[in-house]
């Protein structure tokens, strides 16, 4: 392994939620050794930080965290990630390397391109865990999150390659595979594949809580109602942020899915059943596919 | 325990898929020691049913099967119900009662007023158990698929109250809180958190899978994803008839969606921050009570 792809000796974690907080939990069960400080919001997140042992060191400020860090990592709601950058580019060493987890990349580039003057921006690598779960919080981090699952990274040309190394070192010691793809492409690919189906779970979750059966209709939810709206708990602050961020591909997903929708409604309207029989094989076809290349991919 | 809720001595169960099949095996796991007979499609199936223990008794024809049952039980897909109730009205003894267990109820009541005279058409008590899986076929079912669920009984004004009580029994035996209400009601509130989640789940994930970045979007799909399209891997062929079933309640839920829909799409094209997090707080909010509902109530 060459150096640069040593472990860092110091890194410090901004936002320590479920994604920041599981990068923590995580480095220390792989037996990371150096130096791990967290950011959070307040000083009694500081405590409670400390308490939970995310942490060894934790502040409520960014300056102090990042002036030594050789990893920054930042790991906040999509609406901090701007204001966190420009704090960063302020305190961080000009050797230090910065990385996001944001679900949008194009508007974190963005963000970055902002913040940072040009030596500094190309040792900031855009990331994004494919991993989560609905819970949100200083305690919803757990060390196995990413452990065989995917993280895109969506480096720009001029990406400094040891940077990049870096971060993928972070990844790598968390458990996750990581592949690289242009942010405008995760973009897309990301609004079909997760921020599409939160809009849909809200969205029926909402229609249903507005109809005038709504007390027998969450009673008489069955199993599959649960897991199909399971998304629906998300942090609404959260989602909101994401959706506006990646705003456009989002809307062109919601527009397709609008026009199926438009499709199988008149295929109903009309008793179409040969049309309906074709739409739900042919999803059936894709999810199941779906599945047995999740399984033999081991995510 | 009044006589008309005894055990009765004899139990037909016409299709033995993922329902029947669960009948089959949730009486006999309770303890049921009466005659248990089955249909199936053909002498294959017999075979099939006989070798998996679902019956001791199976037939390929419901004549026979029907002939001395004291309860029959038709668990078969929507388009099949209207032809089973017609053969089951020449076979079936004059104290027969017979029950369903059909998602939708308004369509099966019209099958039955076709199928049997005005006597027997009070002994048939239309039925629905909130209770399934992705999973169809003789080997689908198992024994505890009922164990805390709800099912609904949509009995009309003249029907037979020993008819009913004898249908409640069968519940019972199988775990389940058996609640009346009118089929109408019935098929609003069930388009709502069934027949709609799965015309939503197969529409998006058809939808994904017309678009260009298919593979990667496959690829790159999160825990969420599986969660929220595990509804799309159910039979194309039996979620089409249901559909068509109770088109008229699952159009309006349709319509309703689409037209929330339609305002997050404008939300989040107007990047109206403020009404996204109304509607996915007030989403949040009706689920996360729903999941308290639902633990509360055991189901």
């Amino acid at each position: 392994m060459s150096a640069a792809t040593a472990a860092p000796a110091r890194v410090a974690i901004v936002g320590l939620g479920l994604i920041g907080g599981s990068i923590a939990r995580g480095l220390r069960a792989a037996g990371y050794g150096g130096e791990l400080t967290g950011v959070v919001a307040s000083e009694d997140d500081c405590r409670r930080a400390l308490e939970l042992g995310l942490v060894e060191v934790c502040y409520a400020a960014i300056g102090p965290a990042v002036a030594a860090a050789d990893l920054i990592v930042v790991a906040v709601p999509p609406a901090a990630v701007a204001p966190v950058l420009a704090e960063i580019a302020v305190h961080a060493g000009c050797d230090a390397v910065v990385t996001d987890t944001g679900s949008s990349k194009t508007s974190v580039i963005a963000a970055a391109r902002t913040a940072f003057a040009a030596p500094a921006r190309r040792r900031f690598v855009p990331g994004h865990p494919i991993a989560g779960t609905e819970c949100s919080g200083l305690e919803a981090g757990f060390a196995g999150l990413f452990q065989g699952r995917r993280v895109v990274l969506t480096p720009e040309a001029d990406t400094d390659a040891a940077a990049l190394a870096r971060v993928r070192w972070l990844w790598r010691t968390l458990g996750a595979a990581v592949a690289c793809m242009g942010a405008a492409h995760h973009d897309d690919v990301l609004a079909a594949t997760s921020h599409l189906p939160h809009v849909l779970a809200y969205t029926l979750v909402e229609t249903l809580d507005c109809l005038a059966e709504r007390t027998e209709i969450f009673a008489y939810a069955a199993g599959g109602f649960a897991d199909f709206t399971r998304i629906a708990s998300s942090d609404p602050a959260l989602w909101r942020d994401i959706v506006c961020a990646n705003r456009g591909p989002v809307l062109a997903v919601v527009d397709e899915f609008i026009d199926h929708l438009s499709t199988v409604r008149e295929a109903i309207a009309a008793g179409d059943r040969a049309r309906l029989e074709a739409v739900f094989t042919r999803a059936k076809a894709a999810r199941d596919g779906f599945l047995s290349f999740s399984e033999n991919d081991g995510s």
